[in-house]
């Protein structure tokens, strides 16, 4: 009898000791997964974001130089951060570096606002004085860090607090440093910048899933993920519509842009809502984006005595906020409060430290030229 | 004695709880898996089809313009109509979204024997065209929708229902729309389109793996793999070699192009071929399609009078064809005749519905200049 | 009792068999995962070294054409050198690919510093010579192949085998080939092509955590993925100061290469760092670098009569060499004579058969003008 019991025994304690390892194969499985997430969210930081912005014509070398420059000093800066906050630093999960990401591209959002109107060290201080204003407002809204957030925020996909947050930070910025000389000055693009910055929106456009899925549960991937994809084709469609419709011909620049509008509309609630909704919300959030492009621009501009170069609150700052509302109808049990209350507050933050850190690096230069390689480059050809 | 039996069973019991869950876990793993492969077709899609065309001197605007609203009426409409053939459209799958894809790329190859010829519009309407009768192609030979190919068919990558199905359909549809002023419009690029359209090509190299292999079960991956990476090499090296031969000089254009068709002609037989048969289909296959842009083009110019603006029938035309009938003899158990069966029928489908599409797109406008940005895309330079 | 008895062993059974197929299922989930990396690494071989080399102004289709051979060349060469020397040729797995992008990726470095000054068939021969070189260079230093390295060397990320054997062989070679003409040939730029490099250059950065942990087991691609980029910021940054500080303007060619030289230099020691060791190892490999680029290469030239077109002394070589002298001080139990001894073994082999590579490769032809598409390729505009 003792022997059936040690068997027995054996047996149970075997199969938990087997299981015990392959659950722990499993989670490092699931966590390998985000990692290639990860590498997708960098495609989008470098490739992405700095294509993009390749659009300037004669600016394109400082443009991508900056985007080096810009995630370089935000994901050792937020890891670090991080590390003072939650502590462990001797062992960084994927997990982190993946909120790192995010701060580097809401980052590379507010830097859009400014582009070409900053030196290249004028961007690492953006840098450094954007990264703590992002994970002050992080820590209000996701980890409820004042108390204000009680019933939770929905913002699986960041519309809010890194679309918006970026948006605003830039445009607070650029209010704070856009010259008078700078106004006037126009931004031009030509057959070849056009041409690099599509590379940059379809590199957005691929990934763009695996940013707002980047740290959902496994089961809830594929939901995501066509939701993603959903809001994307509605945005892209309805931008072409739009941009013929309002300007006659069609603007590379508005379907390079705003036919991404969906992908920062759906952040949050990309794994609510349903796939009818998805691509309803891309719809608008396309048309909201276009229309921003090819009508608001100019006035904004001109209220605000600002430019916004690659026109980020067309992009991130009015269909993330769209998004961000939407989620009150979308998300079950959400309340409304709470998730106005977020909203706000991130508008606050990112407005106020955005208007603060544009005056700071102001006092750290000035261009003599705006929008041009050959001030800071050498070997640049001169036209 | 009934403590034993409890034991026993909770001990039973409970293994096979876990096990479920950790069997649970593992599936959705692996359905993850099919996620990022999704995400590479996303980029062969929007970056490799895309930059591809962008080879056209001064319609790169217009090229991935009309990348971005064909995959993105492709997509939606694709998941409408196979809810509407197999339900369940609250919770799509990867998997479908993976089929989704395919039919975008098999519209893409598709639109690529127009570009340049039709209005923007025109490409959503082709669109619109394009995928019912993807579906029922796939229906009739994929679900065996006539019961005409009851023994299977082999086409894991899509050489015969995605490449030549998407090539015929182009070709039939340019027959029914080249215009006599088309044909003598002579289509050219520069240094900078043909840069740009190496980044399509290779963007196209990299993730073929992830397109033939999309759908392969997780053991037959790593043969379907290196199959596909072989075959392309195949390709590669005989494009190279035979455009010197035939031409004098390299084309950058055989390059981009013939270089590729490795990889459409071993779809059929990824996951079958051994190693070395699948390096020779590469060499094959390359060779087929170099000589069909370098001999054939112009041959078929003039014998269609048709314009094949991106050659797809010499990329994905021949040597699609020519992988689904090797697939005769490399695939155990492979029925000939329900082969080409397929074939056929594939071949009757999409050159009388792509004849009848060119009919129905000429009726929704006509341009002014083929191969133009400027007609319509505001701030073109003008050369 | 027997029924007992029975139950008893079909549990366990049961519980065992499940548990076997649930195991293999992890393993090849594991080895899928391998899968991803090995197509990130294809991105970084095609896309990466490819568009990095796109730098030389008018030979831009050339060095995109020449990268394509080579991969091409080099990817079944090594399968079947491997399969010559391990068996087993009939079922290659998803490793054997990896080693074998690994061998492609440094004859990329090795051509980097022959670049347009060889004729494109002698881009195959080169391919041809090299491969059984790396291979023979892999076997004695990580097969321990003569008995010299009984004590193991740490190259994870080969930052010795992979990155300075690829520039020693090619600046071997650049000495037997260089032509007195050449050598006062200008290699210049333009905005076109140094944005086309800055493709290569982030789709390096965004893939180099995938080329470090290919084959590094689950449990360490965190800490390994981490390091790695956390090596690349500190490069980037320090390029960016460095090359101010030294040339008085930025050099996009600096930020373009030496931005990377953090991904070589952690390469020895990517998976035993610290994270903070790794940054500090990718600010100094960035300072090595960015001196090589600005201050070095001129005087190399002269020193050595040859031209290292792409720098890859400055970008491979010296951060390599640095990366597996620092892995003395970093990896714990490491063997300083084992390492220094595979170091030294590793400069030799490379050195060596690239001198004697570099003879071979001059007997097969000449180009008439180096760095120039026009003379091979057919269309190109002439300025």
């Amino acid at each position: 009898m003792k022997i059936f019991l040690s068997l027995l025994f054996f047996g149970i304690a075997a199969g938990g000791f087997a299981q015990g390892n392959i659950s722990t194969e499993v989670s490092s499985i699931l966590e390998f997964q985000q990692y290639d997430r990860a590498i997708h969210i960098m495609a989008m930081l470098l490739l992405g974001f700095g294509f993009l912005m390749v659009f300037v014509k004669n600016y394109g070398r400082s443009a991508l130089t900056a985007t080096f420059l810009l995630v370089s000093v935000a994901l050792p800066l937020y890891l670090v951060g991080s590390t003072l906050i939650h502590g462990d630093g001797s062992k960084v999960e994927i997990q982190r570096l993946i909120l790192a990401e995010f701060g580097a591209a809401s980052l590379l959002i507010a830097a859009g606002a400014l582009l070409g109107r900053i030196k290249m060290h004028q961007y690492l201080i953006l840098g450094i004085l954007f990264v703590p204003a992002y994970m002050l407002n992080e820590w209000v809204i996701l980890d409820n860090g004042l108390g204000l957030l009680k019933s939770g925020f929905a913002d699986t996909g960041g519309s809010i607090v890194i679309h918006a947050f970026g948006a605003l930070f830039g445009v607070g910025a650029a209010i704070s440093l856009t010259s008078s000389k700078a106004i006037d000055t126009p931004i031009t693009s030509d057959d070849s910048s056009d041409r690099f910055s599509m590379i940059g929106s379809m590199v957005l456009w691929i990934f763009w899933p695996s940013f707002c899925a980047a740290l959902v549960p496994a089961e809830a991937i594929p939901m995501t993920v066509i939701n993603v994809f959903l809001a994307l084709c509605g945005s892209t469609l309805v931008t072409y519509l739009l941009s013929v419709w309002i300007r006659g011909k069609i603007s590379i620049a508005d379907i390079a842009n705003a036919a991404l509008a969906g992908g920062v509309a759906i952040g949050a609630t990309c794994d609510h809502a349903g796939h009818l909704t998805a691509l309803l919300i891309g719809l608008i959030a396309g048309a909201i984006s276009t229309t921003g492009f090819a009508v608001l621009q100019e006035k904004q501009k001109k209220l605000l005595k600002a430019v916004d170069t690659c026109g980020v609150s067309n992009l991130h700052g009015l269909p993330g906020l769209f998004g961000g509302l939407v989620a009150i109808f979308v998300v079950p049990g959400l309340s409304a409060g709470a998730e106005l209350t977020g909203i706000a507050v991130t508008i606050i933050i990112a407005l106020g430290l955005g208007l603060f850190s544009g005056k700071v690096i102001s006092l750290f230069g000035r261009r003599v030229e705006a929008y041009s390689d050959a001030e800071e480059f050498a070997d640049v050809e001169v036209e």
